[in-house]
């Protein structure tokens, strides 16, 4: 039986519509992020380094699960739920496919974590269990550790490498923005969510300020320039 | 510290030689059919079934590790375990890559499920704990159920989808077995391993021909004549 949400007294106030809107969102993010990873764990250039993306794939779909349980729970179907973002995440893959491994691996160090920072963001405005499931289902810094090492150790051997990869995650931002802008415009429940996290002092300027200042600092950690 | 294997008294007195090249290839083995049903979960008709297959895909990845761990344990790098089959295993999967959604799962169906057989029986050579190891991380009957379901829905639908698929099946064993003896030629530790499990009264002889009535029967459960 569908548990009713929130509970009745619940701060926040929030009806099931964009709790399932984010879940949706992260479960569907989950997905692509798993084809994503599967698909270039093929672009690997050694059977150790493919194994180790591949496991990295597998993860995603544990935490897909949890998510898609917890959708169940609220009475909400999750194909449901992720059928919306199929369209603009599926867009922003297919015009981003990585074309060799050092391109695939900063697609997954700059575009997850930024993708990760967002969904925090909008987490917060959540109220449990929904906020803490979700915050734990976000990348672990495993992927990230994983990704940067490629990233400087590859610009370590070429330095000429550095630019290729800053314009390739130039791209990766522009894409991404303007998918994102599409399904802020098309996903209500959503944008209530950013906006009740981000109303009083900060505002949606705030949330993006945020969001460039961590993407800076992580390009600049791996000798990328933004 | 790699442990020494077998231990000393072992009955089957087996050197780790032929056990790193089984357990080589059940890695391998895990790993490709991650891969592959990740890439075939694009093919998915819908949101739902396409989580379903990823699902399915991640738990290889899982299966992956333990091997690998007890490989380590062994002393012997899961990637050098797993590279001689590489090639062999690519091959059946290039030459067999489904053009739709049923052909999908009539290879899943039917190829894993031989696969499996074959690792059984080879397995069966093995001391423990290895023995036990392989034969936990075959493939469980679940996702057999969801694709037989599949290909039977499908021929419900519309009965010519079994001829189809028949004669895709059938190109799928021919496939394999052309790869298999690619692979016992070349792998004298894994030979090793058959010969011992099939050498007294039933040899190499009786194994295909378990291997084959089986196939035959997992065919007819579907609707598909061999």
């Amino acid at each position: 039986m569908p548990i009713p949400y929130p509970p009745s007294g619940s701060a926040a106030g929030l009806t099931v519509a964009p709790v399932a809107d984010l879940l949706g969102l992260v479960a569907y993010g989950e997905l692509a992020a798993f084809d994503r990873m599967a698909a270039d764990a093929r672009l690997a250039p050694d059977l150790r380094r493919r194994a180790m993306l591949s496991e990295m794939a597998a993860l995603e779909m544990a935490n897909y699960r949890r998510i898609a349980d917890r959708l169940t729970e609220l009475g909400v179907t999750p194909g449901d739920a992720m059928a919306p973002y199929a369209a603009a995440l599926q867009g922003y893959h297919d015009s981003t496919e990585p074309r060799d491994w050092l391109e695939a691996v900063t697609k997954a160090y700059v575009g997850d974590a930024i993708a990760d920072d967002f969904l925090r963001e909008i987490a917060a405005a959540l109220s449990e269990p929904d906020r803490r499931l979700v915050l734990e289902v976000l990348h672990d810094s495993r992927y990230d550790e994983f990704a940067g090492a490629e990233i400087r150790a590859a610009i370590a051997v070429d330095p000429k490498v550095a630019n290729r990869l800053s314009m390739w995650a130039r791209r990766l931002v522009g894409e991404g923005l303007s998918q994102a802008g599409r399904l802020a415009g098309e996903r209500v429940g959503l944008t209530t969510l950013i906006t009740a996290r981000t109303g009083g002092d900060v505002g949606v300027p705030g949330l993006l300020r945020r969001l460039t200042a961590a993407h800076t600092a992580r390009m600049a950690a791996v000798g990328l320039n933004n």
